[in-house]
């Protein structure tokens, strides 16, 4: 009768050899603007966060590992609108959002509104193993991160740990034209593994000066992040209203199983039919490692790598 | 050149004289166990709500407006799972979540976590309306509470407002069993009005004893909630988790948009398909003034009526 299959371990195919991975860094005019220093800033930051998702596959790693793992690498960074460096809220705080899904089982987690946890993709992962539920918010979410203190992933921290000088000013600018539109820096990683398991995962501080209490899509599972094994994963950048009204990531997956596109159609398909124009980006891969990246915005910081060693590094068209 | 078209009245089309409207009050076994005498108070109340919502379109009135003041009705109505009646969470309190979307714009509203807006339904409207944002969570949806305190529609309760005896009961007896399964009374409205115009809303307390934060379906739009002229207007009940995985209302839309499919074939699908058994049903019109209501579970509070005069009310198969 074989032995029973009671790990996830023992369930994965055999290593394939193929992966792919992209990451995102947030899209929007801001970045049209910035020295050739920054530019190499930020190439440096983009290269080592992929690296370490990389380092996971190309070891057969899991997909849900590197997504996490590389997510919590741009969460640390300061140069991103996720973790520290996260935009100021009208409130002059900061309120984090994450999600992940894993495609090899549909299972996903998120949470919003988080004020104290450093790596809040951390604690959307542990969502999706350790709750029942899909999404927590506010003082909910905080109260399941005291829960789960004792796994070393989820640290915490004062809320002032987010803040940054550059973050400062521009809450400054946004306040004063009385506007919540800088999106600059949301983080996102896509990956399909060696076992052809795909998985997704997005970080934000949200829009700068954005209401207490606002969320966009980057905690909504099918708006902002979505993997799914038979077609493909996908993570948002952009002003999430427009992804949470079109429900963007689960839409790349709708186009490509009930109209039959290919993965780079089916993005294309969203950015130019379906968001306005202007408005932000997505990443994607499907099971067979291929990677697309397309937005509608002057530029979006993204880099890729697959098993075949072809890499991308870009901020520009 | 003709005058402007300034306002949304003036770009309606003109009156059809057909219109379609569907409710629901719930999905789940616990209406398999109810006497014939509770079985008379579901029927009155789905067609007491249902009568305030055809009235509206009949006479030629809006799809959101009467979707409001329908999801209203079933509010303030104690039986229903939400405003009035709404489940507790395991802190003992309610956090009620809501969302509307209007299918000729494409814009919607949402709140989550509300605690003292009598009405959430007409506080998500107002988010659509009055905000540049599509969800606000918490202390945040509070705060815009407030601010919208001059508008008659929204009205400030305490918490304990909410609470009925037979939800006490309900969430003893969860609390014991270490579960938050119980989703018997979220409601939804969904109308196509004489206009062509389709709209979708969705109010709940959530699951009885849910983990403080936790965010269905309900007020995720893409998930509980989507309407687009061009294809339907859905709205969802059941275990809220597995709708935001599968993006369910917005999967219907998609099903007619990229595989053809009718409402109901559409409809039928994400129940049979998509779903595991026993999860829960949704409600859904087309442009044409097509009913759909589907559910995998053994029963389904709900009602309808179309301007042919067909009535259904009803709660099992």
């Amino acid at each position: 009768m074989g032995r029973t299959l009671g790990t996830a371990e023992a369930q994965q195919p055999p290593v394939s050899g193929r992966f792919a991975i992209a990451i995102h860094g947030g899209a929007g005019d801001e970045l049209d603007n910035i020295t050739e220093e920054e530019r190499k800033v930020h190439r440096k930051s983009l290269a080592a966060a992929l690296e370490v998702g990389r380092k996971i596959v190309a070891e057969g790693g899991k997909a849900m590992d590197a997504v996490e793992q590389t997510i919590r690498v741009l969460e640390d960074d300061p140069l991103f609108n996720a973790g520290r460096g996260a935009v100021f809220n009208a409130a002059g705080t900061h309120e984090l959002d994450a999600s992940v899904m894993d495609g090899s089982t549909g299972q996903g987690g998120a949470v919003a509104g988080v004020t104290t946890v450093k790596n809040p993709i951390s604690l959307a992962r542990l969502v999706m193993t350790e709750t029942p539920h899909v999404l927590l918010t506010g003082a909910g979410a905080e109260k399941f991160a005291d829960a789960m203190r004792d796994r070393k992933q989820i640290e915490r921290v004062p809320n002032t740990y987010f803040s940054t000088e550059l973050r400062r000013l521009e809450w400054e600018k946004e306040k004063k034209a009385q506007a919540a539109k800088s999106h600059r820096g949301t983080v996102g990683c896509v990956v399909c593994d060696q076992h052809g398991n795909l998985a997704a995962g997005t970080s934000t501080g949200g829009l700068t000066n954005k209401m207490m209490g606002r969320v966009g899509d980057s905690p909504i599972l099918g708006a902002g992040t979505y993997a799914n094994n038979a077609t493909c994963a996908v993570s948002c950048t952009g002003t999430g209203e427009y992804y949470i009204r079109n429900s963007i990531a689960f839409h790349v997956s709708a186009l490509m199983a009930y109209k039959g596109l290919s993965l780079d159609d089916a993005t294309q398909h969203v950015i130019q039919k379906v968001l306005p124009n202007d408005i932000g980006g997505v990443i994607a891969v499907d099971g067979m490692g291929n990677i697309s990246m397309r937005f509608n915005t002057s530029g979006m910081a993204r880099a890729s790598i697959d098993s075949s060693g072809k890499v991308v590094i870009e901020l520009g068209k």
